[in-house]
């Protein structure tokens, strides 16, 4: 079969002919339908300080997001059956350590991704723990199905800060914060303010329900959140920017007794002062490493299945699986799309 | 000022002349826009078992749902001023018991309740303490303000559900039912099931929102339920009928781990069975008495002021304060829609 | 090895040898030692009504609660190892089903129990899928061990009203109404309010902690609760006895607000009016199906670990396992102790 | 009347008779049984940066922490009367804002600080806006209830993270430290790690409950922490030490998962990984800035009523109140106890 390998350190990749995976206890293998680059698909490609030291073992083919059809169940697997269809979630828990046998397995102590700790999914065929294989409804399009990943993470940072009604800022227009915009549309925020630096992803906000869009190299983006809530400050932010600066003012532009969704990775630490953005405040600040497994993919099944998640401008190319080079460089530009390969 | 005076026991009330209210501390006059009909004013019209034991001491003037504008500001009011907008909460805290300083005014140990316990505002004006005044968007119109209490006891169940992303079933399509349709529209409910025993009102639930509607005088709606959400239950009921068998149905038709929001008052009692219907399920039951106070006001708020949440297809009837007759007539009647009285 | 056996519809069971267990894919061989009796094991003994309709074939081991060591572990069996020392969940969770799948096994859509859909514990060995072997501290006596199961269900019911600092009836004083008593102790609950008919299993109540205790043969519980509260009603009850009538005095003396956890279950149905105990109220009620798989399994070793939840006084009776059919007599008469068999 | 008042900028206070406070609407006369000095007293007394900065008019009387006897009561005062044992909580509330209508009145967006923006109660009386001064039972000493304000932020630190059998890391051990450690004994925490650097205070921690302690000049705390979970992390940690290092060692010694409930206030930035430290252990970090109004006041007064908060460790030195210099003194050197004052 085809697939997208990092062969060795040093960037990119190639397309080569691999041998089909062989199924152990509890894998599936599944027929790729459609998958997703992602910023982690990139630090493996570019092969950056944060591959170099993660464990990664090369060679490896690249790829975690992705919709797909079980073309073969292992033995001991029980929820699945040949022609299901699927997405994929990256965290493949150890099934026993304290988080998993008390209903976080997706912070599983012991916690693998696949696609960084396993071989991924830019391929026509791939193998993956049963587990991770979710069911999802026929109504949604591969090329949405692929993303339901970082979708999922969007999804559960509106569920944390319960986004009906209130007023919530989505910090960091790239794809996740796109999908969070979209998702707080779902969920009936009644304010959604997306903050970004890019005129063209807060465009794309706009279009995906956002009521207000602020320009956060115009404006101080926590005084305009203050002023728009009329003095309060928002009931919530969502930061997907994992920039520093950004993160403080979305501190600064919450109400007090106010919620912190976090999602993006800072490359540096925040510098914080915690008696005036969380103690006097009582900020409640939630770390979210993806989607609870497997209670978000419920609600964004549901929701997708009944067309009240609309992401599909969030999904700005769809390319060939031998276009891959081209997806990454689209991608790197960072103009805030989804760039889909399918093989 | 004119009123509706509900002057002896027996059916009926009158209109008339009567004098101004004069304000004590924390009260605040209101001149009335709108005021809606509400089952309660219905009992006390009526004069039945209910209104006779229930201490209101006649006369009296009816209603107690309404939007007016603040005319007159009593001693020691702070938080309002003449010309702002408001709507009426009903329930009259103590402001000292138990519950009253722990964040649960609305079900205080002692509530009075605005135009049963009071005089209320089928009128042309109405005084009122200004704790349950609340101040709301001119966004909002009159007729749609007039019926912001039991909107929020609809959108109070929604919050206490969450319904966003979950399968919800509203059994009972009276207003109160309606509006948690509409406001389970509003928060993102995938699937939203609708029963009651009445096309019309069914239709109404349709055009909200509803996914699904069913009539539960042609199905077994708990078995409807479990079927529709494929064998495993709705997330939640929210029941606005009151009648116990409707009820029953609804926790058969629930999900093991899901959630009752019980508004509706049976004439019954309920019977039960615990074990398979509570225990077992582990059902969680939530009683409903209003909308917190403000939390809820707040919500519904944002909601309608961005326009996310409609209702008004559950106005059906507009009348003049003096065709009151006609409006408890039309009421009584029971064809879902809420009868709005102008002054 | 020797067991207990139920051959046959009718009244009682036999001690006879029977072939050790072979074990399976997923399960564990454990040597057992100590059992305790549950009232589940008394139906089927009596072979009464619920045990004829509950899909039990016989012949059948009897028993569900117990310690043991783990002596083989069959295939695919990751978590354990012999010479664990573990106690057992009687809920047996499918793995695939929606509730499986979030973080709820203990309410599995396909639930089965060891002991009452599998041969049981009463005998010196069994077999248990590895799941519901749950390693404990050496430091928990077998005979505690032996009841963690019953245990763990009051437990939880005092995470899920979180007893700490607040006032907490305790209605039935059989087994798990005083280890609930206990589980509020350790919890710290500032007033314990044990409810019973019976003055010995009062004495023991008191023993382990309760502040009050009421005989609701004497007094009418729901008034005396309110009156011990000044008037405002505990802020939760906790029903271990299925008296409907019992039930309803709790609910009379409980505040506004308050919340009720339901572990009896009811030989008849609950005649319950919902407008002035539920709605007007805002009660909140939960019910709880024993222990959450494994959140209350940790809670429960850590106090037990550090000496914090005294359960001994509940322990009256420590028998051989051939002396089971006076055992069987002991706890049928009911005085309130837990019967254990060693084997 | 005495009373110890602060005249004019520059280091100290000076004890001096003075008028007794005249009452205006809402406010009550309190004669004081016994005050405590806490920090922000000691930061007043010496007129150091933050007190130059908060706002604080002089000549002003100190204090804030009392219990009291109510002997005058002024207009519109509906819930206290002459002769009611209150302590002070020192949040004033406006009573209009967003957070004051929704249950946060204690993180008003124009809180006020009896005894910081008002005259405080170093003083034979002073006076208090009613809603501040919260009864308390006889049972409690005075010199107890005159440090009510304080350990009702250490037990709604434990309310927040439910520390009923879980492993509990405090983080510095002061007199709100020390409190939260005697909380998490009467919680029925199952671990209670108490970390400091100072030998004296963590013997005081141990007398009140500490099952470890952690000298983390000499250890990593947060390696320690972990060490002491088997490898998994505590469920929660408590910061009332302010030390940014020290915080951050909590981070490191938290299970994924878990949560961390900050009381402290440093003073200077904290600089923290997201990524490692909130993001992937999906922390949950909770500001805590006093105590809730009046959820628990409630809470506390249970526990001590019943004697199951025992504090008596932590009051270390009583004083008549001409001797405040002598206890401003103590206070400043810092050996963790509690410095009373009995005018």
């Amino acid at each position: 079969m085809k697939a997208v390998v990092k062969e060795n350190a040093g960037v990119g990749a190639v397309l080569k002919d691999v041998e089909m995976p062989i199924l152990n206890e509890g894998e599936v293998l599944i027929k790729i339908k459609a998958a997703a680059i992602c910023g982690t698909d990139q630090h493996i490609y570019v092969w950056n300080s944060w591959a170099q030291n993660n464990s990664i073992s090369l060679p490896a083919i690249l790829g975690h997001e992705c919709s797909a059809e079980v073309v073969e169940v292992g033995p001991g697997v029980k929820n699945l059956k040949v022609g299901d269809y699927v997405a994929c979630d990256t965290h493949i828990p150890c099934g026993e350590c304290y988080q998993c046998r008390n209903g976080q397995q997706h912070i599983c102590q012991n916690l693998k991704l696949f696609g960084v700790h396993t071989n991924g999914c830019f391929a026509e065929y791939s193998k993956i723990p049963a587990v991770c294989a979710v069911k999802i409804p026929k109504s949604i399009h591969p090329n949405v199905g692929a993303v339901l990943e970082p979708l999922g993470t969007a999804v559960r940072a509106n569920v944390e800060v319960q986004s009906s009604g209130k007023n919530i800022a989505v910090i960091g227009c790239g794809p996740i914060g796109l999908m969070a915009v979209s998702a707080a549309k779902a969920f009936g925020a009644a304010g959604i303010f997306a903050v970004d630096i890019n005129d063209y992803r807060l465009g794309i906000a706009k279009k995906l329900g956002a009521t207000e869009v602020i320009n956060s190299s115009q404006v101080r983006s926590g005084d305009k959140l203050v002023e728009l809530t009329d003095g309060t400050g928002v009931d919530a932010f969502i930061d997907a920017s994992g920039n520093t600066s950004a993160i403080l003012d979305g501190f600064k532009g919450l109400r007090k007794g106010g919620k912190a969704a976090l999602i993006g990775l800072p490359s540096k630490p925040l510098e914080i002062d915690l008696g005036s953005q969380v103690v006097f405040k009582e900020t409640t600040i939630i770390g979210i490493h993806g989607r609870r497994m497997f209670e978000t993919w419920t609600v964004m099944s549901n929701l997708l299945d009944k067309g009240l998640l609309n992401i599909d401008p969030v999904i700005t190319h769809v390319l060939k699986l031998e276009e891959f080079d081209k997806g990454f460089d689209i991608a790197r530009k960072g103009e805030g799309g989804k760039v889909i390969l399918v093989p």
